[in-house]
């Protein structure tokens, strides 16, 4: 997790908090996820945080390196401590479902972080490194690890997205005699479900034949390797 | 594919096309690549079409079903044919990789229509109708349809966004000490793919492993029923 490094508030100081950089990826993150990622500026961040556009520089390179520590705040989120204790597919599976959740819990992030460089989002780094050096313990060939990971990063950014739209997306009400066969199956979905929510059942479902896959191209490279 | 009502002009005629509901789409779809999804309003396409914005709601009823419009434009992209002639897992390969294309061609929309109810989009919903019956058709229990597509779809757009991702988005120049499982896997990558995109190998790599994993699951699911 992040140290934050957030001054203690005494009595008579003031109680704005004295500006690093991790307070300005905290309130770049909060800005985010108000106004999206479209009409984020540093000029808009300043006003946020109630200074000078030229205080930001001084811990701050600028938008960019702000970008990187708001990617390095959501990846804290993401909890890679089983790659350290468990095979590998069972660790991904715990890293899968912590990752959705980071990201699902801030939604602009999810298409602004996944077309932008990691450059200077060394906390970020640090967590493929961990899970890089599982996988290759576990006997999986270098060249396929990365892709192989963002693979798996690919469906799980996509279903973050599913998490956070309507329920009722797929609903057919009003067309069901022009799509009988997808009416249906979203009868069918609904039935089945009761409370589970579809986006939880889709990713599941997902991450399980991921997995199952992974674990087929697994064996095959191990057999091949020995 | 649509079919575009757009007049044909003669001489000495106004240039300005007659609005329509597949016109409003296409100029929504140009303004949202334009300026991204959050500054998306009624007002502003009005003002990219010419016209005034009570002149749109002759066509349409309002922003939804503008967006609803929109997602039929990029989902008159995907290749659905597939599944009339090919079995399920040949055909949502083909199913898969057009759809991918035709999300990346236009980023803001991923986010966008991932997170938006479907309502209004009629082609859309015929384009699921024919993957929800060839599923069927193929053995599938009716429940576990839209999830398994939801998911594969997950997995698709988290793809198309990584596809508009710069190729060396993971480059940990000057972070190689405190990375190395994760630097040495990025030149692993580099030397393997040659000039293959990155995004290509990762989004084969999972498309593989995904159907593999749904294969075992689909084997399963017949088995039990039989």
């Amino acid at each position: 997790m992040a140290e934050i490094d957030r001054p203690a508030r005494r009595v008579g100081r003031p109680r704005t908090a004295v500006l690093t950089r991790e307070l300005i990826a905290e309130a770049a993150l909060r800005l985010l996820d108000e106004s999206g990622a479209d009409g984020f500026t540093m000029a808009r961040l300043a006003q946020a945080l109630r200074v000078r556009p030229s205080a930001l520089y001084n811990h701050v390179d600028g938008k960019e390196d702000v970008i990187a520590g708001v990617r390095e705040l959501v990846s804290d989120r993401i909890d890679v401590s089983a790659f350290e204790t468990q095979p590998w597919d069972a660790a991904m599976r715990v890293w899968a479902h912590s990752y959705r959740v980071a990201f699902a819990a801030h939604p602009p992030t999810v298409a602004l972080l996944a077309t932008l460089p990691l450059t200077g989002a060394l906390r970020t780094m640090q967590m493929y490194d961990t899970v890089v050096a599982a996988m290759v313990r576990a006997g999986w060939p270098e060249p396929e690890v990365l892709p192989t990971i963002v693979a798996v990063e690919s469906f799980i950014l996509g279903s973050a997205l599913d998490a956070i739209a309507p329920a009722d997306m797929f609903d057919p009400s009003g067309a069901e005699d022009a799509v009988p066969a997808f009416a249906s199956a979203y009868e069918a979905r609904i039935a089945s479900l009761g409370a589970v929510p579809p986006a939880d059942a889709a990713f599941e479902t997902g991450l399980a034949a991921l997995l199952d896959g992974l674990r087929v191209r697994h064996e095959r490279v191990r057999v091949a390797a020995s």
